[in-house]
This record gives C-alpha cells, structure tokens and sequence, in this order.
C-alpha cells in the first residue's frame, strides 16, 4: 500500500534498488498532451546519480522508455507507463548491512512492517524510488504548463547554516541550473559547494532546506476540509525521503506576528485584478489558491550513510557497531530541488483536475455574482 | 470534495458556522468498542467556544447526539453518525462581511471557487468545522487506546515567543488541562496568559506552537512511499485552520546537524527489545513507526480577526477598509490542542488498520527470520 | 467501511432501523444548484413505507432535513448533510430475532462479521438504509437534470412470471408514477397487483424485473478499463437489498445472437450526428457512453421475510424454526424503483464530473481531429 | 482514470495492444508470500492466443518478467512490477480502422472521450488489456490459497443456446482444462467446439456464459452497504470486455420463485457449525459471505469483430460500410474463463484485506457472543 499519489491525476510507482527496475504508472493524465520521452528524460537527468561531482557516484543512465498511453507524440488519456532499468548494483558494498542495521535508515522499520527486506542497496526505501516521482511529475509539469501556465521553480535555500539571498518572485529554473548545488545565489552556491565537499572528505553529511515557488497557479485550487492545497502539499512534500519538516508561507516564522502584521491586506487594480500587498499567507487561504505565488519550504535531514563507526544491533537484536560504505551522497539537497518540482507539480496537477471537475460552471453564475478574476 | 479523511477508519465531517447543524460520519471504527456520548462530549468540551476567559465567548453547549452505529454502549462496525445543533449565531455580526472579504480568511477564496459563499460567520471554513474532526478524533483516540494503549498527549509550546519547558516523555493529558492556556510547563503558561490577555485587550491576536508527543505506536505503522506515517500526519495538521509549519522529530533544526550527530543509534536491552538512543527521527523510519515516540509540532498563525481597521476589496473589486467584529479568540493555540490530539488519532487510528490488514501475519514469519519486538 | 459511494460525487450514509436516525452526507455536488427540502422529499416519498395498501405499513413520515451546504435555495459546494428521524419502531416484533437468525436475511452475515448486530429491525441492513441513498439521488438527478438535460426513468418489467410491455424511448416517470405497482403498462400493472395481494395474503413474497432507460447521457461518460461505466452501474444496482442480477443492454439474452446480429451499425444524418440503428449494447461501448440510451434491468428476489414457519438456527448455533412478524412488503419492486434511479443517478453524476476533470479541452483538440457530437 | 482496482490489493494496468508492452503494478500484496514468474505465467498461458485452434492465431508468447518486489522467491509486501513485451502487431491489418469506427467496438466511443484513438489493434479497449489483469489475479489467487485454503473454478456453462451439466460443488479446474472449450461437460464441450468452429468459417461469432464458484470462502467477507461482495464481484466482471449481464446466486431466475421457496434455511450440524441447506444466495447474505460457496454467472456477447460487410460510419461521420479484418476469437469464451476467476481472485483478495483491517478481534468478542464459526 501506499505507493499511489493522486485522486485524479494518479502515480503509482515501483520498484527496489537493486531489482531489475523502477518506474510509475501515470493515470489520469488527459489526452492530447504532446510528450516524449525526452521531457521525462529531462527531469531525470536532474536527479541522477553521477551528474556532479558532489552527488553519488553510482552510474546509472536512468534512461526512461516510455510503455503506453502515447501514439505519435500525444498523450492517449490512458495510463502511462514509464520504465527504467536498473544497471550499476554494487551489492556487494551492502553484504554487512544483511545482518545489521543502518542507524537512521529504513532497514530495521522494514524488517519490523514486512518480516523481510531487500536488504541490498536499500531496496523500495533507497532513493532510487523517486525516479518513478520525478518521472510523474515531468508530466504533472507538462500538463500545468500546457494548460495553465504554471511554473514551479525550486532551489536549496540552506545548506547546515549556510543560507542564501534569493527573491521567489523573479528567481527562474535557469538561475538554479546555473550551479551545481542548484542555490541560485551564487556566491552562497560557492559556500555550500566547499562545505559540501569538507563534509563528504570527513565521510559525513549535512541537511538543508529546499524552498520552492509556483507561480500562476488559478485561484480557486484546494479542496477544504481535509485536502487543503496546504495539506496536500504537506503530504507530497513529507513523503519524500529524509524530508523532517514543511512550511507554507510564513510558516514557524509567522507565529512571531501578531494578527495585525501577518494577514495579508487585499488590494484591487484598476481593472478589478485582486491581489494582496505581502503574502505571508503562502498563496493559499483557507486551503484553496488564491492567484498569488505558492510559497513553500522543506527541511531535509542530513543524509543517514556517514563513514563513521556506529552504534546499532543485528537482527537478531545484539548489540554491535556499523561503519557506512557504498556511494552515497554527502548532501541530498541537490538532488532533492527535482523531487520537490515534482511533487509539487503531482499535487496541483491533481488538484487542477478537480477543480474542472465541480467549478460551477463560469456561464452557470450569471449577473450580480462575485467576481472571478486571476489574481497577480 | 475534500471532507473525508483516512482509507479504512474514515470521517466525512459537514456543517457550516452558522447553518443548522455540525457533524460527522465515523465509518470504519471496529465493533464491539465501548462508546457512548460522553467519549465524544468530554473531548468537544475541549474544544468549545466559552470555556475559559481567553477563548471566544459564543455559547455553544456543543452537545453530540450519537445517531447511528452504537447499540447498548457497544459499536456495531457500521457508520457513526455524530450531530451537534448549531445555537448561538449571531448573524448580525457579519452583515458588512458579505460586501467585505476579511484579511487573510477564506472569503475571498471561497467566492473564487464557489461561486458562493456562507458568509456570514465563516461558513464551512469557521474553525466549528472542527467539531466534526475533534468527534471522529475522539473515537479514534478511543480505539487506539483499548486496543494497543496508545497516548496521545499535546500542548502549547510557544505563544508568539514565549517559549516552555516541558518533558515529552513525561507529560501527561492532566499535566496539560492543569491551565486553560493548555502548556504544562506552569511558569510559561502564565507568561503566556498574561500575553493573550494584552493582546486581546489590544484587539489583536497571536500564534504559537503546538507540540504532540503519541506514546505506545509499536512497530510497523506507516506505509511507504506516499503514504508515510510523517506524511499523512503532516497533511492532517496542515489540515487544520490556520496551521502554517509542520515537523516530525528533528524537523527544521535537524538541518544544523551532521549526519553522524543527527542519526539514532540502535540499542538493544537484554531482553532482545530495540530502542534509539537518541530520537532525532521523531519515532519514524523510512515513513515507518519503530516504537519509539512520535514527537511532532505545528505552527499556528495569529487569528487572522482582528479589531483594527484593515486594507481589503468589497466582493466587486472595489477597495476599502474593514474592521473585525464579532467574538473571536485572540490566540487559537489553547483550543487547538485537542484538534491536534484529535487528527493525529486519525491518522494513526488509520494506520494501525492498515496494518492488520497487509502485515504478513506472524505465524508466517517462521524461524530464523528477523525479531519481530515492540520498542520502548 | 463500504459506506460511500463515488469518487468526485460522494455519498456517505449512516444509520439503523431502529436507530435514532438514518441519513447521508453528500460531498462533491457542484455549487450554484437550485436545491430546498422538497427535491429531496419528493423522492423520498416515493420510497415511503405506507404510501400504498401494497407496502409495509410502518408509519414514517421520512421528513427530511438538510443540515449543512446549502444557502438560500442554492448549494455551496460543501457537503451536504441530510437527516431522517425514525419514528415507528416496533422493536417489540423482533424479541425473537434477537435469538434466532431469519432465513436469508443478514443476521447471522453480520454476526460473523462483526461479533454484533443491531437484531431489531434488521439494523443497518434494513431497507430503511436505502433513505439515504435516495436522498443523495434526488440531488444527483438534480445535477444530471440541470447541466446535462439527463433523464432517467425506471419501471417494475416484470412480477414473478408476469410480464409487461413499456417502450424504453418513449415511458415518461408520469407513466410510471400512474399505478400503486410502478408498472406503466396498466393491464399489467393491474394483473401483477392481484398477485402481489394474493401472495401478502399468504404470507408470501414475490420477486421481479426493475428495467430502466437513461435518455441524454452525452458520448464519453465512463472510465475504462475498471471504472467502465457498465461495471460502476452494475456495483450501484447489486448494492441494493435484494438484488441478485445485473444486465446491460441486450444482457444474457443477447449471448443467443451471433455477432453479425448483435452489433450495432453506426449511422450518421445529414448534419453528421451519429446513431446506431439497433442498441445491444445499452448505450455504451468499451465502457464509455456513446450517446444512445442506457438501458438496464436489475433482478430483485422475493423478500425473505414471510409469515411461514422456516428452518433456521439460534445464536448459539441450535436448529429451531422461526416464523416471520412485523410490518414488511410482500414485494419489494414498487419501492426499489426510486432506488434503482437514485443509484443510477449516482453512478452518473459521478461519471459526469469524472468527465469534465479529465476530458481533452474542446478547443484544444483543434483542425483535422474527429468529429465530437453528441448522439440521439 | 479507471486503471486501477481494489482498495487494500490494488491492481493498476496499463499497455495499448499495438504499444511496447503491457502489464501491472500489484501494491497492497502481503509479505511473505511465495512468488515467482511461473505463477502468474501459469495464468496467462491460459488466456493466451494461439493456444489452440479456436482462439485468436496471433502469436504472443507473452512472457511475464517481474520487475519489483520479489526476493528470493518471496513477496517484500512493497509494490510488485509486472511486464508483458507485445511482439506480434500487424497494424496493416488495422489501416481501414483508422478511418472507420468498427460496430459495436471502442473505436467510436474513445474518440469521443478522448479527441484521439490508439486505432491499431483495439489500442487500450483491446483484450490485451486483459493481461494484466490475470496477472495480477494469479497474485490474489495465491495469497487467497495460501493464506485460507480459498479455491476459484470458473468455466463455460453455455455457447449460444447450447447447454452443460456441471455440478458447482465438485468441479476442480483440471476438470475444466480437459477440454479446449473450458467446459467441464465434455459432451457439451465438443457440441459447442462444433458450433464455434462452423461460427468461424462463416466469419462470424458467438456468446455464451461462463459460471464461477468459489469455495472456502469464510464468513464475513464484504462491506455493506456500497461495497457488498456482490456488489464488487458485479463490478468486477462487468469490466471485462464483451460482458453483458451479471448474476449471484440465483439471478434472474430467481425472481420466479415465492419467497418461501428462495430462502435459504441455516441448519447446523452436532459441532455447530452452520450451513444452509439450499444455496439460492449465492453464498452471500446483506453483502457479506456467510461460508457456503459463492456462485456466480457472467454472460459474455458474441465478439464484435465479424468477416461480414457491416453498415458504419468513417471518423467524418460519413456513412460507410466495413468489413472485418485480422486475427480474432469467435468465441471470447474459453480465454474468458482465466478472466474471470482472476477478477473474482481481486475482488476477494481485496475484501480478505478489508476483513482482517476492521474485525473485531477474536479475543475482544468473550463470553456469551455469538458463535463464530466457518461455514461447510
């Protein structure tokens, strides 16, 4: 269970580290949508092993073959079907971790769940999982962008203590792509970067916070009660792997405000056009969008391979000690700013498709009736 | 769409501010649990408007009726309809609030994807929505205790930045009801007290933390790769009104730690029983319950009702300026203690059904395989 | 669980016999809908205990009254919450069900199943169920009505071995509503009232044929390949008490013809609307509607309670015999016609949003493309 | 949408007929279990063409590679990947479709869903759909077995208007796979070969009806009220292509009996256990399995595909004729009978699940409950 996302627009993914595959089953997507298979391959590149020198080195080309659901560069409305197999398996690297747990890995969680593990590599919880995520979510993107013009653009906002000086209003994909730890201030970027590569020749690791935009998102997105635009993106944004926390708009900070500075005055242009003068409340109000830009941050924790001796127990529950080996990498935000596009992009494809499903039609409110505008 | 929360213990809630009634359908819930209305009422009590000096003076007796699934105290297995009558509207408050979007309130959303809108008293986003989840969460927190003696105990940590001390592997639900600012940590709750009652003088409002702590969660809840128990947590308390940050463990502040700090070490005592030294994790692992705790905390805005004259649109775009009125509570945090308690049984009332139903039963597991133990 | 039904339009309903109450919880219906008490107590009433001499005589006046998302006449987009009081209940004649197990009613299923049953009136599987279920079609053919121009008419086709003869194209629900029997056929009606009084006499049931026709169900409802809008009527119609068969179109009987009899030949008129000129297949292909009517029959056994004495067991599994009492119908087929139209409608109103979420824009399927027109 | 079935085991398929390949994902699968390739190529071999004369002469191996969630020949309980490669694809037997909508085909109806048509080969509504279908059914029949002993026979009851006799207590599937017909009856079984082959000579196709028992069922399985064993089982088999008409236990035929001779008195033998003595419901009683066994019947329609000239319309909407092309059944029935058990195997699969998620627990019923027993 638990290895499908989405009510309308609907990934269900698979697959373990070192199996034969990984890999998703997109449903729901409309037809008509013109996709190929480079536009997946375009996300993956961004999340492979390999790509930096500050990402692990595992080799795998993660090339994607594209099953079903598109005749002749359009997409069919039926499921598609995405697959990537799996090349470069050291399981050989993983042999001890047969009979002792990672501190702070899944292994000993999984043992517990299912009686069983793919002890190699890390199996369904190893990160390659989210290939199938990136892969759903390229098309989650195509579609937004096709349909709506949204665009998401996400950026490690902290590495440790490290911060940066980003403005979300302007800042674009390009700019993130511009440095290998995808910080789009570049001078932090530099920071980070020698941070990083100390830490990894320590055989240790560090954590950051990715933060993320969506700008163009209609108002009118989010279903309240319980499937809050918030609360989705909670959900997607916490799924990934390593993720401890999740903030919308002013988040934790926003709690230092009294009432009077944190709402979000709402102000009307000219032409009626309704926005607000700050935006504290992260694009969203009462769990649905608003028309200004969906703001959002993830802590990731610092990744659990180090190359230090550890504390831990065997299966059998006798104390020993556990030293890290493998590839890993010593910092996941890098890779971690394609997962976020993605996730983000699976919750408001999802969500786009149930608001054309039960909008009150535009024609169906007639005279008198509130407004409808985009908002900034 | 969006009011029915969890896949196997399932509440669909219903009702606006100021329309008849309030409720909730509780399908799902095993049978044969003992319940009767004052399970239900004592938590409600909780949550109602009036019960202290710092909370909104509404009258509302919040009495549930019990309308179906309950026969000679015992659940039947089939649906739990829950209804409290809605009693003391006083409409009149809102009457400039139809012409007006309030500030940072779902109004303005609410007309952008309805339509429509219950204007007056906040319709279906006004925080008595909440009843029909602090009902269903109260019998989630019953079916979780009678059946795995699981606690759930959670408190104001911080109003604004008054911040507390208290033990989350000690604290108990008393500890907790001990103050109406609902923080344990008595010194602090006074500080807080004294804040709240300022700030309402002043016509303002504050925000704060709440922190939960789930004590007795054995192993194995959680299902990965969507579905992980952090996950659905996260989208239940992002779920509530007026949450804005959420972190499970370490959260936010993990970042600043290296992974060799940040990692749990596994122990194991002489009985073969697994614990973490430390709990970074907040007692999950790879989306998946390892028996220790589950600490998490929730971030709550300033209540957006304030009684300051406020920049803001009339519903035909059109700027002006509105001031609050009505009864409101200056800070949301005492009361939204028990709504936390209450979605975070959801959640796991959720999970520990799924669990029975997928988990490889235990005679299957069979020698030499791996300890199957409860943690501390 | 297994108490809603639909994915974008969902009823939740809740209640026993002789509860306090039954009802439902409809969430997703579109905002904007023209909807008071009587649409739903017109359908309602049609399903009435007592509302003829050939129907159990239990007096309940099925008041409804809607709790929640409507405002002034129009529905909001919220859930909307429905309650019916129980009235009459004669607990005292179901002492000695309390006991024993009736024949071929739910007792002992849910005793299985549940360890408990609510024993007195049937409890949740009493038809008394239904209310909710017609409550939350009488808004669903509201929908259907108002944005599709939807009609949908169910008949009693058969008694026993009495037979009718209705003309699917033309049978308005005025015919229908014309005689006590639900048959708008009149001699037959008449012939199969006489033996639906000679049978009550006896203290004996019959059984028979529901048929229905749904005229106007645009091309393109339905989802393959498990969502096919056949398979979703057939789940709607066998989840009604009694119902022990399904059929589509030319159903078992159509297994006599040969291929080249049963397909049916598309025409196209002169402004290019396309039409089959036989319907075999009841109005959809493949799962997906094309534009001709719907048409489907449903079987309904002759109820189980009868005033003979039967073989049965008691509680503690000893062989006793048991003779029915109470107030029941000697047929249920006059009754189950607004429930097999209330199921169908939620089949359909579910299916119609399904559409408006995932279809391919109009405008963007664009020159050269094939032609999309709605069928007879 | 669409692509996926079932709740707790949940089968999601995806793959066109002329595409790369088809397959599934199986999430929800128990850990633990016995798995390899030879089990589910055990089932589609059954279903597969060319496996005698009578079926469709396209030449597919359809091989099965699993590509996750496998260990050493054991289940992980995490998603379970399988992939069939298509190899024999003559799309220039299929370039007349491309301008014409086949009778009684999907053809007409996707283009209207969609905009656009994968027309070569049936594209998704071909019966290549089907394999992953049986397969992830072969997946619900060995947990079924394995876990409580429960055992699926379906087989051909009639072809046309010819007739078997076989006798649903005692028929095991080797029984069933002793005639290329799947008919038990052998007599019956080469009286309808005769009919199926002098069918295909004359280029055209026959429907029948296939009968399914499952025995070992336990009570209690199934949801009421939406979600009834029946209910789903109805589902079930009306997503299959060319199915028309669904019946449990007694079925149409059943509706012309008195209700004094359709119930089904309980009797209980010296242990206690509980039977009852005639089986008109099909082994279901309120939704929910009482323990005998439960029948069912699927009527199939004579395959759409037929060597005559037939009158139709092009993608212009001009009238037209068509005459069937390419390789196909005369007679879905024998390759529908691995169909039909694999849809019956998911749905109960699934209610296993949903059982042992909200039962009470045994232990929790005591002293003085009502017995809990299996049925014969």
């Amino acid at each position: 269970m638990g290895n499908t996302f989405g009510r309308l627009f609907r990934v269900t993914t698979f697959g373990e580290s070192h199996g034969p595959a990984v890999g998703c089953v997109v449903d729901g997507c409309p037809s008509r949508l013109p996709l190929t298979e480079e536009t997946v391959q375009t996300e993956l590149d961004r999340r492979r092993p390999g790509q930096s020198r500050i990402v692990t080195q595992r080799k795998e080309a993660d090339r994607v073959e594209i099953l079903s659901g598109v005749l002749d560069g359009l997409t069919l409305g039926t499921p598609i079907g995405l697959l990537v197999r799996n090349e470069d398996q050291r399981s050989r690297d993983y042999d001890e971790m047969r009979e002792k747990y990672r501190p702070s890995h899944a292994d000993f969680a999984y043992d517990q769940k299912y009686g069983i593990r793919a002890w190699s590599g890390g199996g369904r919880a190893s990160a390659r999982e989210t290939i199938g995520r990136v892969a759903g979510g390229a098309i989650a993107q195509l579609l937004l962008r096709q349909r709506y013009g949204v665009e998401i653009v996400a950026w490690v906002e902290t590495v440790r203590d490290l911060g940066s000086a980003v403005d979300p209003d302007t800042v674009r994909r390009e700019d993130v792509e511009a440095h290998i730890v995808r910080c789009p201030d570049l001078e932090a970027a530099e920071r980070m970067l020698t941070l990083i590569e100390q830490v990894r020749k320590e055989g240790d690791s560090v954590g950051g916070v990715v933060q993320c935009v969506v700008r163009g998102v209609p108002p009118g997105w989010g279903e309240p009660v319980f499937d809050k635009l918030e609360a989705d993106l909670a959900k997607a944004l916490m799924s990934l792997p390593a993720s401890k926390g999740f903030e919308i708009g002013s988040g934790f900070g926003g709690t230092l405000l009294r009432g009077s500075e944190h709402n979000d005055p709402y102000r009307a242009d000219a032409t009626g056009r309704v926005s607000t003068s700050t935006n504290h409340s992260g694009g969203v109000q009462g769990g649905i969008s608003i028309g200004t830009p969906v703001t959002l941050r993830v802590a990731f924790k610092p990744v659990a391979t180090v190359m230090h001796e550890q504390d831990t127990v065997t299966v059998r529950h006798e104390n020993t000690t556990l030293k890290g080996r493998g590839r890993h990498d010593p910092c996941v935000l890098p890779r971690a700013v394609p997962m976020v596009e993605a996730m983000v992009a699976l919750v408001l494809a999802d969500h786009s498709l149930l608001q054309e499903a039960v909008r009150g039609r535009a024609e169906g409110w007639g005279e008198g009736l509130p407004s409808r505008t985009i908002g900034p």
